[in-house]
């Protein structure tokens, strides 16, 4: 590394550093504010996102020629890409965000002891909260939005694709601080595409509480191996639909179709069908046929590929492969303990579900199944925090701890414990 | 390091990530188990512990006399040391746990969608712990108890000094786990004192979700630096006391006197005493003077040494020091905004404590001040599980992640998300 290059990476890890001071200073401030300055915020970044719509194109038009130039993907392109319908989606999501209730100051239990203390466990805003992001500039509102309702201060890395384009939209999230009396603080964005700014983010473990990547697969590789701060993800959704023996021949394939064809690209994506091998004849030709006929490939084993000829043999690799495309990994099991437990094996922990008329066999499945989101007779698609009624979500957590499965304003909190007396002191 | 130091090492990795793939799998079936099953599992461990009493007196005879050898302080062998009331307390500890409700399937919310579909929050057990702890051999029985009544697998590593002591506690435990036909797998504990256990324990990401370390500062501090595994713990407890201005004399008196002189080794204990500058001639003689009598150091600022005499100069470095003896460090502040900066600026975010008649600064000291507990006239010894009425804990978390505060049966579950439909696909 070059003398140069090694006195720019200590500026930006001392960049990041008092960005985190100012984020921390202004997260104290931000957790005592009342809900109507917040929403007041939430509201005006909304406005002038509309009124700044031609600023926001422009700055988008300039990421979008630079990522012509270096040669991106159609896919990669069309995530950059703003258009006016896509800015008034953003405004409507803070709009959409301000309107849901604010979860700071909630008692989420309270009881009284023998000795007469009170106590509550009151929720509170997480603190500081870290969004790292590649190419989607809409992050950068919705992230924003999401802290902002929580209490928390957030500081947001946007990948350098969408660099201009996310500016702009942190300018109106700016104008909405302060026409509310906020900290500017309270939302701030790392000035610089320098990826050392990201690793320094992840070591700041003194400043930011908890670190939320948006992204491919590599960057939440990268935010897992790396961080020294807690990480909210998922790093990837291997989604599974189990056709139980009792299975109801029309939800089957319905939930199935859905689970897979509806959008291919997303985590709640069903990659891998598991069916009862007594059902197996009955269930697969009408299920594999309607995914054909739309286009999916079926990687199945020996029993699949004798009853659908068209499908193609599926190897160990495919059980844990998340495809994010039209291809289903299918298998036959022998029943409810086999599929429970290759569930447990090889998927991801994510959302998993049971199609059956079996009560029982429904309850077994959602109580063994280790999943964040375990369903009966509904299509894995709907892992959402929208479809759950949480309003928007920044993602989807897999891991155990703090928060599984749609991570909404809720889940940007925490809870302290708050305890009224009126003098006691603990016995020796 | 020498060539066999190195195989030894890998082995000691290699036998370390074995028993986490053995308490992955322990831990599914764990995670199923009734409640029935769990609890005679504790009652026939609490008795086993009865039964084998000369067995432990025994091992912990031999841990006490290399402790000697090594010339271990009179307070580690405090720590070390059993006889019979203690084996019969960690009896009883097991025993309450076992009456505790078992917190797994309980529905923490639950609402229906307009598309039908029934959205469950329900409890689960969090997987595997490990626990990291010195020299307390207690350790041993009520970190499996906890964990084991919450479902979990734990994986239990104590420190050399007390090896032969937890062995003989752990075998207790085993004798409970396959009287009530349960894995011996769920309670494992490392069976070396090689240091590098605790490594590869904190580098276990893939087998542990959750790493609690019990004992001294060092101990604590290289698990927060190393380990890759989230962390449940507190590095110090610098806990406050503040007197404001409309504060009970009495109280001030007597919860001043508590949260210091109750036991000044527990992290509860407080380390400074805040007193708003309006009322500090007339608080500060009659509650410096009790602790002064009953053998406490007063490090004051300048008004306070004006104000008692006795008082030794504090310095800048007092504000954030946790004394854990008795020594207290008391500053004159201008008004409740100084004093709640100063908390959220030098405590550890534990516990804090005001003292007031004045229910609006009450409430507004408790909304303000950032510490996983925060009381209104009482003592900051109160913090504590059992005084929570939580039953036992593990420790007491001042992370903002998952659990604040003390970390009890509830704290050691996590939740998934349970959806219940009748078909139910997502439109496109």
């Amino acid at each position: 590394m070059a003398m140069a290059e090694a006195a720019e990476r200590t500026d930006v890890a001392a960049l990041v550093r008092e960005m985190g001071r100012r984020a921390r200073a202004a997260a104290r401030v931000m957790a005592n504010v009342p809900r109507e300055a917040k929403d007041a915020a939430l509201l005006r970044a909304a406005q002038a996102l509309r009124e700044r719509r031609a600023e926001i194109l422009e700055a988008n038009a300039r990421d979008m020629a630079a990522a012509r130039e270096r040669g991106l993907s159609a896919a990669m392109l069309d995530r950059l890409m703003l258009d006016e319908k896509r800015i008034e989606a953003m405004a409507r999501g803070l709009e959409e965000i301000a309107a849901l209730p604010d979860p700071v100051g909630t008692e989420l239990a309270r009881w009284t002891r023998p000795n007469g203390l009170d106590i509550a466990r009151v929720r509170v805003p997480l603190g500081v909260i870290g969004i790292v992001y590649e190419s989607r500039p809409n992050v950068t509102a919705d992230a924003a939005g999401l802290s902002l309702k929580a209490g928390n201060a957030v500081i947001l890395r946007g990948g350098s694709e969408s660099f201009h384009s996310s500016r702009a939209i942190h300018a109106a999230v700016l104008e909405g601080l302060r026409a509310a009396g906020l900290p500017e603080d309270a939302v701030q964005m790392v000035p610089t595409t320098d990826r050392e700014a990201v690793g320094a983010m992840l070591r700041l473990s003194e400043s930011i509480d908890v670190i939320v990547p948006r992204g491919g697969r590599s960057l939440v590789e990268r935010v897992y191996a790396e961080s020294r701060v807690p990480v909210l993800a998922h790093l990837e959704g291997i989604c599974h639909v189990y056709l139980h023996e009792k299975a109801d021949p029309t939800k089957a394939v319905e939930v199935t179709f859905n689970a897979k064809m509806r959008r291919t690209g997303i985590c709640g994506a069903a990659e891998t069908l598991l069916v009862d091998r007594s059902v197996a004849e009955e269930l697969l030709p009408p299920v594999l046929a309607r995914l054909i006929e739309a286009g999916c490939e079926i990687r199945g084993d020996e029993t699949v590929r004798r009853i659908e000829p068209r499908a193609v043999p599926a190897t160990e690799e495919d059980w844990s492969t998340e495809y994010l495309a039209p291809i289903l990994s299918v298998k036959v099991v022998a029943g409810i303990d086999e599929a429970i437990d290759h569930i447990n094996t090889y998927g991801s922990h994510h959302t998993d579900s049971i199609v059956t008329e079996d009560r029982e066999a429904a309850e077994r499945f959602l109580r063994e199944v280790d999943s964040a989101i375990v369903m009966h007779n509904a299509s894995t698609q709907f892992a959402d925090g929208g479809e759950f009624g949480m309003g928007a979500e920044i993602g989807i957590a897999t891991g155990r701890l703090h928060a599984r499965g749609p991570v909404g304003v809720e889940q940007l909190t925490t809870f302290k414990y708050v305890v009224r007396g009126n003098g006691q002191v603990r016995p020796l």
